[in-house]
């Protein structure tokens, strides 16, 4: 009997403000074949963004219970709210051989490398420190101590690049979906998981 | 001073027959930063090929004076005709940080390997052996005793699949293109590699 083959979890993080969601909505109109995975947050919803689509929002309570019960990949506290990833769904599609992308905080990436460390960790980094103060800045929903908070926060974060496997520069949001899209076909290409389709097609030949 | 960096050796490589060449035509097609390493062989041109474009033709004591002065990165004697890459060139246009696409035989490319380990290795590969046979054959230009030798050395060619790091299926040129460009888009936003722009960004801004 074959087994079948994981898909690959593909984690997109970067210090706040660099534009992962921004990144991760123009991905979505391109056809790529991955499942995104939903986080669950107690952040309240922000205009536009919709429940089970954007973020399952819910209740701090609620929030600690899942982390109790072990039923998230990874969670985080940040400005205040809890962000989490819920395991089955992840561990579903990957088992049924589809590729999951996770857009996530830079804390929770980092957790969950330790428990997928065969995953691909792509770093969305801001073309600098100024754009990057820029882009929250006019964003315009966060006051200047947050904002003062986010800068220093980013700058450690940027050091978290060293434990990421792709570093893929936000200067523009098409070239970075572009480069986004490459290293995903390129893992495809992988010379350890290629070889056994090889194997499988050599041995239909015999 | 900064120093300049060096462009990617991309080396291209597979079995007798799989199409090689046919690949790197359409690849000359896209608008690619890279530049092509001509080969130097003894063989004699096949209808259509230009001197100095898709080889250098030269004699067989020509190519024994370059492989006594160490002049070739890598060269191989198949089917009795030599095969070999220009030393020279390659380097020079690395050190002047362009990529270097290199489209030879397996044999050479296990040799290219010794001498730049960081090189990407990118095993072209058939979709079956039947294909291979067939596209051997259609080619018209081989005897049966050709095409038999071919087959076995393809055989023990595809052995060599596990020195490269990507493996590119044939399938279709246009998607083998679109992979082998994918592959090096992605490993230029290795993390290795962008560790150095990130470092220097930040400290302009200090």
């Amino acid at each position: 009997m074959k087994e079948k083959e994981q898909g690959l979890l593909i984690v997109l993080s970067g210090p706040s403000g660099v534009g992962k969601g921004t990144v991760c909505a123009a991905l979505r109109k391109r056809d790529i074949p991955f499942v995104y995975s939903v986080s669950a947050t107690t952040r309240p919803p922000r205009e536009g963004e919709v429940d089970g689509v954007n973020y399952f929002f819910t209740t701090k309570e609620k929030f600690e219970e899942m982390i109790k019960r072990d039923e998230l990949l990874e969670w985080a506290q940040y400005v205040n709210h809890y962000y989490g990833t819920p395991r089955r769904y992840v561990e579903e599609q990957l088992s049924a051989g589809r590729d999951v992308l996770l857009e996530i905080e830079v804390q929770g990436a980092l957790q969950v490398k330790k428990k997928f460390p065969h995953g691909i960790f792509i770093f969305l980094m801001p073309p600098s420190l100024k754009e990057l103060e820029h882009r929250i800045v006019s964003r315009g929903t966060e006051s200047r101590d947050v904002i003062q908070n986010r800068m220093v926060m980013a700058r450690e974060e940027l050091e978290m690049m060293k434990y990421y496997d792709y570093v893929v520069v936000n200067d523009k949001v098409e070239l970075a979906c572009d480069r986004i899209e490459a290293i995903i076909l390129a893992e495809h290409c992988k010379r350890e998981r290629m070889m056994k389709h090889y194997i499988t097609a050599l041995e239909e030949e015999k």
